[in-house]
């Protein structure tokens, strides 16, 4: 018998009209390794923005109870093509109570758990979730673990990466949003040098407190003689940026090669021999990435997505840094919320002109049963 | 006793003067590996012009024989703070006669031989050049040898790099240069398959004319669809590019995209699996690189350079390359110029404003003693 309950779907239409609306979907019954969750809690984290809103305009949507209707720009509108009519689930993670499961040894032992999961549709009062990508609760709130794959396992992730590559210093550009506390937090228990770039003196204030040893201003007069100066003292010639737009990388890139030329004895017209490497895994800014000719050529860029990076280090390391996570739930990997809202509540004006800036350390909660 | 001949130097000053000025230099007698070389011919390439002209305006420089004086403008100026006030040789290869060598065993074997050298200050009568790096020429001229290194080793490089990166595609952006022809050569050799972007329609056909399969034309009206369909054709996600400013790795990457998106059968928000890469491998483009939201995440972006990549590539790898060059010196990498200047035709403003706008097929050849 199949369950029934409210589901956000998002459609792009060929024409650009996109259509946030709320429908009363039917969940069929979990089958193999599926468990049906309840879905009490799920974040807005800007990966669910790309689908959610995009560049779409919204000041000058039609709402109505339950329903959006916004235009995409070009070329946004263009650029997703692929996903042209599609009538689209969203919510990347959450936390709810498995109430069904399918025949599997390990989703029969879910049943009645609150637990973590990766449905992809989790702005839901139901979802659908894979078994094996469940981290079962105990007595932590759905709250508490409703943020506990994208930010933490990404966050980790860096630090897992730039092991694997040999690096002992981070560089991150947006040091004090939830997943730069995050990292911060990791890189003190892992000593793992982190330079911090932050945009306001609170930020850099916040961090401070919390152990960062390196933080650097974006906004300040000296920001590029200072971010060298964080390099030069961490080695830090390996980062990552969540913004993508713009000239963050640029300017990472030159304070690097700076550093690495003033370290050199003799003059090469190719610039220095130290690798440089940032990676993009976020969209904060749409406009297009700027790299000027100021580096020379030993500079790697990469987009950097989770899955990806997971499947490359193998399911033991993705289950240490899941074990990792619960362990640190409400210490280390603790997220921290705005606000609450409903699914109704998700599709206010008030509600999507807020969260859609992703204004750091201001992060939206979903509550799908109000 | 040193030998004395007639030398280029450019050199930067602080305020962004910069002065290119045949000085007359006195050569010391090589020692070790090294050997004196009275050199014949010597390209300028586009790696060479960005230490010889940059971004400095030659069309009001001031001119005397054998000397230019121009201005630098920012920031391309301060870019370069690093070579402030060096005066600095130019001419990464060329060719010549060896007339003197070091005690070393390499070196004396070389002793009254024609060779190919790569001594970074082949403008220059003489030169002092790495045993090691010497190509004998044994019956070709100076003229074959002169540009036996950058561009052939490069396009080799590209090769080699590919098949180490398990590829059996290669996109070029610049595909009728002397590199690029080059370089399809090699791919014929090889069977790998290869995408040449040109810009007009006589390169197109040049190329095709050579064996090419694949060739698109970037001013063409259904320019990206033809990319597409090559790509699709060939599954060249791996890319090389001398351009690096402007929009063409961006094309690149999103022809690449387009091209896996439309193989999945199954939309994902955060775009295709298939790993795209490009190199960046010269600047005739000093303007900013810009990088579009449209392809997802699994893309990497590098700057390539010849020396870290034979470092990497290993010494054995290295000598076969070298070899593979010399059997084919007048055949598969044979290079063509469009004129002949000695050291002073080098320096007129006719001379310059040809040769540093680096068009495809221009390329000069320098003749120090005339």
């Amino acid at each position: 018998m199949a369950t029934t309950g409210k589901q956000l779907f998002t459609t792009l239409a060929p024409d650009g009209t996109l259509t946030l609306e709320l429908v009363d979907s039917q969940f069929p019954d979990p089958t193999g390794n599926q468990v049906l969750v309840k879905m009490e809690a799920a974040p807005i984290n800007p990966s669910d923005l790309a689908i959610l809103t995009g560049a779409a305009d919204f000041e000058n949507a039609e709402y109505s109870p339950g329903k959006v209707v916004a235009k995409m720009p070009e070329p946004f509108n263009s650029g997703q093509k692929a996903r042209h009519g599609k009538r689209l689930p969203a919510g990347n993670e959450g936390a709810g109570t498995v109430v069904a499961t399918g025949d599997s040894d390990m989703a029969k032992a879910l049943m009645g758990q609150r637990v973590a999961c990766v449905p992809g549709s989790a702005y839901s009062q139901y979802a659908i979730a894979d078994a094996a990508m469940c981290l079962p609760l105990g007595d932590h709130s759905a709250e508490d673990g409703a943020s506990s794959f994208v930010n933490p396992m990404t966050a980790l992730g860096f630090v897992e990466n730039a092991k694997i590559d040999g690096q002992d210093a981070i560089l991150h550009t947006v040091g004090a949003s939830n997943l730069g506390l995050m990292l911060n937090r990791i890189c003190l228990e892992d000593g793992m040098k982190l330079v911090n770039i932050v945009r306001k003196d609170d930020q850099a204030s916040l961090l401070k407190d919390q152990g960062a040893e390196w933080v650097v201003n974006s906004s300040d007069g000296d920001f590029m003689a200072n971010l060298r100066s964080a390099i030069n003292a961490t080695d830090a010639f390996y980062g990552f940026d969540p913004i993508g737009g713009g000239t963050m990388v640029d300017s990472c890139f030159k304070a690097m090669e700076q550093v690495a030329v003033s370290k050199m004895t003799e003059y090469s017209r190719y610039g220095s021999n130290q690798p440089k490497r940032m990676f993009i895994y976020g969209r904060l800014d749409f406009s297009p990435t700027t790299l000027t000719p100021s580096y020379g050529f030993g500079w790697t860029l990469s987009g950097w997505l989770l899955t990806p990076f997971l499947q490359m280090a193998g399911m033991e390391t993705t289950m240490r840094m899941r074990q990792r996570v619960l362990d640190g739930l409400t210490t280390t990997f603790a997220s921290h919320y705005k606000t609450r809202v409903d699914l109704e509540g998700m599709l206010t004006k008030e509600a999507i002109l807020d969260y859609r800036q992703m204004k750091t350390g201001e992060k939206y909660l979903v509550t799908p049963w109000g």
